[in-house]
């Protein structure tokens, strides 16, 4: 009657799906140091001896040292990574391991854990990302005055500097860091001792726990303490938005490295080749930190799926909190690491990137802008000259600086040859000197404010 | 300068991001089944030699064994498992292994292999969805006459069969096996011989490749064959609509298990206790079933991203189909598992069920029809004298089939006493015999056709 | 002690977010299709009588009228657009209005009327997508022979055609309409006759109102026939999936469009200038196309959180589906249009194509392939030989077909100077003729399948 | 040949697809806000003269108060906010209107309109969050020690009180204020000046802007300035957390309301009627607001998945960031207002919550902790006792406290009748007085800081 579609039945189904040791290993280290923070609270309150206090420290942290040396045995069958330990404390120490468990539960065990390594992973991504803006500013500090074609809707705009096209990601993930440490700050109130949902009868001290463990407070609602995943949501939501921010990034090193644009180089590091085209050198690092996003979206997506409609406190569902967050975490750092690395190894080259910054009338809005300087037009008024003269320009295959004065003043009288100034791209780029604009000068001083606010 | 975050620098990093044979390895016997098929199809239109060709099929099928039996060396620094293949092909067969990548490229060989794994999933799935109905018709069989009460709103709302409830979701599988058989029927076309992405100058025989490997007809353009992955994302699609189901079967499983509702038990093979609360039976399989709908979603959500504007052809963001259609496919074959083995494990509660389809007033709709029927009320007024007999009833603290004919003809002075049949529960479900309707022999001849047409 | 924060109070806040008029107004057509219906079987099966059942046909013409001239009044207090046809109806004819109702609830109405709605808009985009494949058609037909570089990774690969580079679009476009084609047969059950969820007891004819309204049969399930948004979550994933295809055209048309690539010109019908750069042609459809991307991605990913963990039959919550699928669909038809127009606009620059497809070694694969046929090597030692040969390329600042013999002989002695033929671009595309393939011949017999498939 | 399927062909289109005036005529405030501010700073910096300056701000008021008397035309051939005030001052003030427009661009105008609606939105949202609180606090002051059965898995654990519950939902909501005040920090630098990408040449004061609008600062980079929808994206993420918590909350409602809990009552105000079963009062308020999350969630992919791969700098895909904004706004303000409702609205069944917390075991951990306090026990031995007592139970159909002593000895010999005090649910209840716990003196001290922090 069973289908037997499951080698084993119900029992192995329910192991498989019920089991979270596969993933949630990675949280022995944390694990450990709550299991040590609640022991040694429970021993200063009087609710352990001390005998059996020492015995439990010392059991765990043998524990922490086989885990490390890879000689500790992980059993499906104890179903978590909490379960795990504290059998193998059992072990260890005998039945003294039994009183570890005293006024506490999976449910405050397992989000307190939880939280300490996104904590740590927040701190450790933080680096990366600081890591990431150094090399961006230092591409950017050699490339300050470099010219390049600014684009918007991918249509040549106006000159800008490779440096301050670089520095807007400088801003994006000072922003994507700002995030992550509100999210750190707002997760750092310390779940233990919320026990299965209602707090515990016996006396326990919370507020020593959660400074042993670095937080900054206990949670103040039991309930909610044990049905929060706040913290990880908050964080895949921060990671997503960064991954995106890579992704656009990715976008530019993939379009720059195109044949037709030709704007950079990577090297052998960072492209690959073709198992059928031999000639290819593939920005395959790029293309992978444009795709990512596609895990971090999908992370936050699957986590608010799974909180959506819960009751409280604990429903097993939330288990499912983890692989999401650890996706996100491997992903981001990478995509992080991937990022600094193509930004250190990219050569812009200047000579492409100069000649492409002539080309597409980008100096047109300079031109409206020197009828309305000079000549007093209304800005309205000053963009259909520019319209005008560009058409005119088209018509004769020319640039704007190349246009012969008499065909200007056909269509403005006023223009003066003073105007040819306004057209070369290394004046427009050293006129945009307006705070936050594209003037060398400007983006050299935004690299040293940068330098000063970020890499401390 | 380097900030060596990431311990060994740019090669590390990149081998990282672009190495795929941790997961790809995945398809190695779809691998090994299309490198067969091209070799045979190459030997028979004399690209090949038939020594060469013989050599090839010798050293993949010693391949194919060798990892059956777990003796394969899968190594990262050959990227992928068609690299990792073509290796070890070459260490056993020599120089002969390089003359089977003539006339094709990884990118219609990753196509080819993952649609072929698709495939044969989807084809396990199927065998799960009908399992599942199988387990479902059973029970529903087993009660088609036990009484419940039908919410809508989750507010009783008229009493229905426990088996009419289930032969909904049995409705709902028969779609979603249908969906998955369209998937499968659509991707059923070969993308092996549009080689990079533009096709070949070798006289090759896609016919037969396409035949060889169970597809119904080549690709039709080279470029699309190697850079769609539709058939991975209708996969998906299909799967998060069928994990949405599953939800909310799980949902109404954890509701009638709780106290209040108490409507089923299962037994102990798919609840699990507490690390604290020693009394506790949780409903943790259905659960984690409500929960992985969020995988299900996030995984579509991830390669809907990872496609979003790509240009044509293949481009390295594609690598990152595979992980969320391996996770979603695993999630839902263990889910679909899960709910068969509830299905069969959970016992009803008869008595309950019955005892709760008696309150909240469930046969008010009845009494609204007799006095359109008998009585000849237009509905809208009959509902009107419905509702004012239930707030009689309530202020009464009674049940309407409690409620003294009196007090009925005070509210509508023509209802006799014959309105008493309409009132009880057993008529109730017993009249309802419109096609798709509650009554028991509905609900028989609903399971019998299902039977014929899902479980051949 | 109210915070007053809703003007109005809670009778507002529930008004506003009970109500539904205000989008679901536009199943009107759909609503009165429906009520007639069910209103002629009604009679046919002597539920109603003749007169009372004119007396509704005739109202709900009147109504229909009405709601065509605009002179209908949609009231919020009325809630929906089955209420406030009703509430008319009722004006219109007396009490005979409030006999429509009988047998049936809002619950299998509302389903009624989505299912058809989508139906409806199913048509009309199978329609649109048959309008683009058809524009594609035209413009690969005119360039079957215009030839490009066909890109992975958008780096150079080998030389394409543009009709051939279009013609996958038209595949992606076949599925699409497969796909929905699938969805439309699936849903066209009928739910009406469900009643609120259990069926009903009056001897209602189920066949004949499915038959009426175009369905293939009536549901099977009633509980099933009222909880049931398949069809609504198959629609919007058939669309995001559609969306997709359309970003990846559109990000096409924004780098072909782009000054560094110019592959194409599009008019000032598909282009918009700038409030501040005078030169601008921006191609803001293709961006839009692009984008809306998000919106249907957002609709389904809205609809199947809605749906997750919902207990059957009936929920609110379920009033939620309509607006992601009004605004899909909406985004969906925009899309079409505005590629179909794109289509038909964009102007191919041929001199620049076939300049950019010479460029990039585009035809090293063919170098490798010649040195397969024509010398016998394996293709990976071809693969090295070719390698080494454009690396020498480079270093010369030459193209390969520019690379003397010498030169190539220096690499691999038994080259010949036949070996030119194979590095033309026109022959190249030529060349690979397989089935699928880029050959001018082999892209005109795929026009020509394609329109006989899709073009009736 | 033009499939004519959009009548009005390829303008009609375009017009459609690239207006935004049906949407953005939301942000008129802030775009006349920005620009008087931006007027202002140009006549300071004698960019414009004292009179254009004066005119400019009396054409700009008058359009202000067009508005609000709803006497302006937006005409969609003007496409946006912008161009549409723009043109209308034209028509007021004539060219002097045109130099308005000086240094300046729309894509620097409309991401500040942008920032300020999303600030003001902020402010407005974090009142109704407050509100929310403020009305959870006045429930749970009225049931601190109200008690009822704490679930985990939806399964009857410990009794905890009413007002502990409701307090979980005050933490919640005080995080997300917490994060939505962190979004307005964020966002609040002023993209004015910033022009289209580059700066400008003029010598405008961006510090003068940026403080006339309530910004912190200005921008810091100008590509990022006009590139950057972080804020949105933040802002939405907030939003779709927040609406999660509803949900659970809302999820609660419905399940509390349900015939077989009836843990509470709602009123007529948030419930509603069945257009065919009389006896029905749904909670459709709370079932919406449970649906509603899928708006938000879906909004936030959508712009996720817009903003995915965009390179730098304004691309026209980002007018897609509104509709989802406005729309999670709107969602999320009726929801909080819903809520807030609900809760002042709802009347807990005191009887029927205590009585429901006496059943299921509820103080089976009461049992456990007394063992291990009283008798020494270590924890996972006192729970094994209590497992076995609670088997015993569930056997002879009692309730833990209704087990004679001799039962409890049979099991464990050490147990003496001072256990029945530990097996009292007012008691249990009144023991868990932990920081964060239940005990009612707990709850009260926890209301009594929340009102401190969060109700000023």
């Amino acid at each position: 009657m069973w289908g037997g579609r499951f080698a084993g039945g119900p029992a192995a189904i329910m192991r498989r799906i019920n089991a979270s040791i596969d993933f949630d290993r990675r949280l022995h280290a944390e694990d450990i140091a709550g299991s040590k923070a609640h022991c040694a609270m429970l021993v200063a309150q009087r609710i352990l001896t001390a005998e059996d206090g020492a015995a439990i420290i010392r059991g765990l942290e043998q524990i922490q040292a086989e885990i490390d040396a890879g000689d500790f045995l992980f059993r499906e069958e104890l179903e978590d990574i909490h379960l795990n330990i504290e059998a193998r404390l059992a072990e260890l120490i005998g039945p003294a391991a039994g009183r570890l468990h005293t006024a506490r539960s999976r449910n405050d065990q397992v989000a307190t854990d939880f939280k300490l390594w996104v904590r740590g992973t927040i701190d450790r991504i933080d680096g990366a990302m600081a890591a990431l803006q150094a090399a961006l500013l230092d591409q950017a500090e050699a490339h300050a005055a470099t010219v390049m074609p600014g684009f918007t809707h991918l249509q040549t705009a106006q000159p800008v500097t490779f440096g301050h096209h670089l520095m807007a990601y400088v801003e994006m993930v000072g922003r994507d860091r700002g995030r992550l440490g509100d999210c750190r700050r707002r997760l750092n109130d310390c779940p233990l001792g919320a026990a299965a949902l209602a707090g515990t009868a016996f006396p326990i001290d919370r507020d020593t726990t959660a400074a042993a463990l670095g937080f900054d407070r206990p949670a103040a609602n039991s309930l909610d303490a044990v049905s929060d995943r706040d913290f990880a949501v908050e964080f895949l939501a921060a990671a997503a938005l960064a991954g995106t921010h890579l992704s656009r990034f990715a976008e530019e090193i993939v379009v720059w490295s195109s044949e037709p644009f030709g704007f950079i180089k990577l090297s052998d590091a960072f492209t690959t080749g073709s198992s059928i085209m031999p000639q290819k050198r593939n920005p395959d690092a790029a293309e992978l930190v444009r795709a990512k996003t596609g895990r971090l979206d999908g992370s936050l997506v699957a986590l608010l799926t799974v909180m959506k409609g819960l009751p409280l406190a604990y429903q097993k569902d939330m288990q499912e909190d983890k692989i999401p967050v650890f996706e996100a975490a491997d992903a981001l750092e990478l995509c992080l690491a991937a990022c600094e690395g193509m930004v250190r190894d990219m050569r812009p080259q200047i000579a492409r990137l100069r000649e492409a910054a002539t080309r597409g009338y980008s100096t047109a809005t300079d031109l409206a802008d020197w009828l309305v300087r000079e000549l007093g037009l209304p800005f309205r008024q000053a963009h259909h000259v520019t319209g005008a003269i560009v058409k005119r320009a088209e018509t004769l295959g020319l640039d704007l600086a190349a246009l012969p004065l008499v065909e200007l003043q056909a269509i403005e009288p006023t223009i003066t040859k003073a105007v040819y100034d306004a057209l070369d791209i290394d004046r427009s780029v050293a006129s945009r000197n307006s705070y936050g604009g594209t003037a060398p000068d400007r983006v050299r001083a935004a690299i040293a404010a940068a330098r000063k606010r970020y890499c401390r």
